[in-house]
C-alpha cells in the first residue's frame, strides 16, 4: 500500500479569498483526500485575494490530480498552476561536465589545450598506462545500459533509462567522488553491446553495467571481463549480492546462527538472484534452495539455460522439489528478489525459529514486512519506509572508489566479499539489533570503508 | 622558429648558497640558455642554503633539460626536483562529472533517484522527445574521435587522443556552457565508428567529430547525418571552414575587394581544405583553385577519390595545371591547411595586389608570416604568437550552444555561414584593420553571437 512520498511531490499555486479561514480550508481540503502538506507559502497578497503555493506529497500521479481537484472545489479558489517537483528537478538533466582546470588566459589555454597538450598525448602514445594517470580514466566509470530492465519498469529502451543512469552518476560523485557517465546503448543485441563497450573503453577506468535484462547480462559481463583490462561490475548482480551478504551476516549475528548451519531460500533467479547465490556459496551455508516462477530449481528440471543449470548443479543438496511454500518449510533465511505478494505470515511460521526474511522486490515486496515480522526475527526490504533498507547505494560508490584507487584491471569475488564485510562491520556490536542490520545510505562512513576494503583486496 | 611558451613551462626547485649574488646567478644561468623566467619563489631559507622554485617557459622538452643542466652547472647549486607544469595540470584529467541536483537527504534521493525517477522514465518512454527536456540530452555533446589524426601528431590512437578531447570539453563549457563528453573509440574501421556513434547517440543532443583522418571522416560524417536525428559536426572540417570564411570576409573588407572578383587558392584538400572549399563556394568567389601534394587539382587528374573528384568538378574554372607556385600567380587569396614552409615572399609577390595570405598549417605555417607580410596586405595564421589567429575555439562552442538551444536535428550550410558572419561582425568597422580581422578567442561576445545566429538559422 503506497504512502504519500516526495517521489510524487507537487506544488499547487492557488488564488484564494483573503478570509481568516482560507489557510485552514486549503489544508483541510488536501488532508481530506490524503495529501501530506510539506510547505505552505503565501507568495502574493491583495485586498481581494491571496496567492499561495501549497507543496504536498502524493501517492501517485492520479492522487496528485485528486488533490488538485479537491482544491478547485473550494468556493472562491482558483488553481493557477500545478508544478511537479520531480519533473522540475529533472529539467535539463541532473549532471554536468565541468572543467577541473582554469582557462582564464592564453597561458592556461596553452597548457590545457594546444600546444602543451601535445606532449601529454605523446607521453600516453609511448606509455599507454600513463592514461590512468594523466587523463580522466583515473577516476571515471561508464554506467552502461541497454534500457532492457529499467528499475522495475521493464524494457523502456535507452532514452527512457537515461534519468536512472544520471541519478546513478550523481550518487557516484556524492558518495565516493567517482566521475560516472551514462552510456545508454541503442541496441539490445548481446554482440553489439559487448562490442560497443569495448570500443568506448579507452576513456574509462571501470564499467558499471546497469538494468540489462537476464540472461543477456550474464554473457555480456563474462565476455567483457575477458576482453577488457578494466573491472566490469554489474550492479544489479554484484551490487545487490554485496548488500545482501552484508545484511545477512549481521542478521545472523542478531539471531546467533552460523552460516554453516543455515538453509537459505533464494526466490528469483534472474540477475540479482543468481549473483546472490554465487556470492553466498562462497560463505559456505548448509544449503541454498533456489526458487523461480516454475518452483524449486532441481537438477531434474528440463530446458535450463547455462545460468540456471549452474544454479541447479550448485544448490539444493537434498534435491527438493515443489513450490516456494514447500521450500520455506524449515528454512532459516528467505531472500526474495522476485515479485510482489508471494506468501504470508502463515508460511513464515513454517520456517525455522528465528527466521530471517529479506523481501526485496520493489516497490512491493514478496511479503508485507509487517506480516513477516509476526513470525520472523529479522525482516529487511528494499524500501525506504521500513527499517533495514537494503540499497545498492551502500556498495557501488565505494566499490569503484576502491577499484579506481587500486588501478584494478579486474574484479574478483574476494573483493566483493571484502566490500560486504566492510558494510556489515559499520554496524558495530551495540548498535546491531533486529531493526538495524545495515547502515543508513546516508552514513558517510560506508563508502570510505568499502573503498578501503576493496582497494586492499585488489592490491593483495 | 619556436619561442619559449607556457606549453613547455617547468618549475625547477634548487638549493643555492645564501650569497647576495645567488638570485642573479640563477636567473642569469636560465637566461643564457634562452629560458624565460615567469616566477622566482624562495620557499625555504637556512643559514647555509636557500631553496628556490624557479618557474620558466622553455621551447621544447630538450630545451627544458638544457635549462636544468645550466642551473646544475652553477657552483654550490643542487637541483632537487623538476616539475613540468603541463603534466601537473593533467594529473587525474581535466574534466569531471558533477551533480546539478542536491542529494542531501531522503527526499532529494526520492526525487533524483528511485522511486521518483520512475515517472520521468515513463514519461520519456511514452514521448521520446521529452528526453530533450528532462535529461542531459538537452545540453550534451559527444566529442568523438578514433585518434587517427590527433592535432598535427598523426595516428596516436584513442587513449593518447583523450587529453585533447578533455581540453575540448573544458572549452565547450567555458565558452558556451555546453556539457561535452569525450568518446575515444578503439577502432579505426569506418563501419564500426559509424555504428558505435549510432549506439551511444541517445544520450547526446549533438555529435562533434574530432581528429578523424581524411578521407574516412567524410563518409563517417555523411552517413551519420543520414542516420541520426541530432546534428553531426566535424570540427576539423566545419569549425575550420566557419573561421576561415569569417576571417576572409573581414580580410576582403580590409583590402576593399568583393568575393565575386577573387581567385582563391586553397592548399591542402584533406578534411579542413575540402570543407573550406565547399563553404567558400557558397559565397560565390570568382574562382577557387585547389592544390595538394600532387599540384593543382584539375579535372584531368586520374585516380581521384570521391571527395577530390567533387573538388575537381567544382573548382578551377580555367582548368589550370601545375604546382602551388603556378597557382599563386595572380591569385587574390591563399588559404593553406597543409604543410610547413611551402613558399616564400617571392611567390607572394606574384599574387595580385593587396593579397590575403592565411597560412594555417600548425605549428609551422606554409610561409613564415613575417616573410608573407612583405608583399601581402593581410596575413593570418593558426598560431597564438602572431596577430590574426584563426582558431576553431571561435566557432564550435557557440555553434553547439545554438544547435542545442534550437533543439536542432541537423546542421546545414546556412547555419555554418550564419556562424561565420556572426564571428566576422564582432570586429566592427573602426576596430577592423590588417592586424585584427578576427576577434580574440577570449572575447566573451563571440560565443553568444554565434549561438544566436545559429539558433535563428536553425529555427528559420
Amino acid at each position: 500500500m503506497p504512502v504519500p512520498g516526495p517521489g510524487y511531490s507537487i506544488t499547487v499555486r492557488v488564488e484564494a479569498p483573503p478570509s481568516a479561514s482560507a489557510a485552514g480550508d486549503l489544508t483541510s481540503a488536501v488532508g481530506r483526500v490524503g495529501g501530506v502538506i510539506t510547505a505552505f507559502d503565501v507568495v502574493d497578497s491583495h485586498s481581494d485575494r491571496v496567492v499561495v503555493d501549497i507543496t504536498c506529497n502524493a501517492m501517485s500521479a492520479n492522487h496528485a490530480r485528486d488533490i488538485t481537484t479537491a482544491l478547485e472545489g473550494l468556493p472562491g479558489v482558483v488553481v493557477r498552476k500545478v508544478s511537479d517537483r520531480t519533473f522540475l528537478m529533472h529539467l535539463g538533466g541532473k549532471i554536468e561536465v565541468t572543467a577541473k582546470v582554469a582557462l582564464r588566459n592564453r597561458d592556461d589555454l596553452s597548457r590545457a589545450y594546444t600546444p602543451g597538450v601535445a606532449r601529454i598525448c605523446q607521453a600516453i602514445a609511448e606509455n599507454p598506462d600513463d592514461a590512468r594517470r594523466l587523463t580522466i580514466k583515473r577516476n571515471t566509470v561508464a554506467v552502461v545500459t541497454d534500457g532492457s530492465a529499467v528499475l522495475g519498469l521493464g524494457n523502456l529502451g535507452p532514452a527512457a533509462a537515461l534519468p536512472v543512469m544520471e541519478g546513478k552518476a550523481a550518487l557516484f560523485k556524492k558518495f565516493a567522488g567517482v566521475d560516472a557517465w551514462p552510456v545508454c546503448l541503442d541496441t539490445q543485441d548481446t554482440e553489439e553491446i559487448i562490442r560497443a563497450v569495448e570500443l568506448i573503453a579507452p576513456v574509462y577506468g571501470g564499467i558499471n553495467l546497469e538494468d540489462i535484462a537476464a540472461p543477456r547480462c550474464f554473457e555480456i559481463e563474462a565476455r567483457l571481463r575477458e576482453k577488457l583490462d578494466i573491472p566490469v561490475f554489474h550492479d544489479d548482480q554484484h551490487g545487490t549480492a554485496i548488500c545482501v551478504v552484508a545484511a545477512l551476516r549481521n542478521a545472523l549475528r542478531v539471531v546467533g546462527k552460523d552460516m554453516a548451519d543455515c538453509t537459505i531460500v533464494v526466490c528469483g533467479v534472474g540477475a540479482a538472484g543468481s549473483a546472490i547465490i554465487r556470492l553466498l556459496l562462497q560463505r559456505g551455508p548448509a544449503d541454498v534452495v533456489a526458487v523461480d516462477i516454475d518452483g524449486i530449481v532441481d537438477r531434474g528440471r528440463e530446458g535450463m539455460d547455462t545460468n540456471l543449470a549452474w544454479v541447479a548443479q550448485n544448490t539444493n543438496r537434498h534435491n527438493k522439489t515443489g513450490r516456494l511454500h514447500d521450500a520455506l518449510v524449515g528454512a532459516d533465511v528467505f531472500i526474495g528478489v522476485s515479485a510482489p505478494n508471494l506468501f504470508g505470515a502463515e508460511q513464515v511460521a513454517t520456517m525455522a525459529d528465528d527466521a530471517v526474511v529479506f523481501a526485496l522486490a520493489n516497490p512491493d515486496p514478496e511479503i508485507d514486512p509487517i506480516e513477516a515480522q509476526r513470525h520472523a526475527a529479522v525482516v529487511a526490504t528494499g524500501r525506504s519506509d521500513y527499517p533495514n533498507q537494503i540499497n545498492n547505494v551502500l556498495a557501488f560508490p565505494g566499490v569503484f572508489r576502491g577499484l579506481l584507487d587500486a588501478q584494478a584491471r579486474t574484479i574478483t569475488d574476494p573483493m566483493l566479499l571484502a566490500a560486504a564485510d566492510a558494510i556489515a562491520d559499520i554496524v558495530e556490536g551495540e548498535r546491531l539489533n533486529p531493526s538495524f542490520i545495515v547502515p543508513s545510505v546516508f552514513d558517510a562512513a560506508v563508502a570510505p570503508a568499502v573503498a578501503d576494503a576493496v582497494r586492499k583486496a585488489a592490491q593483495a
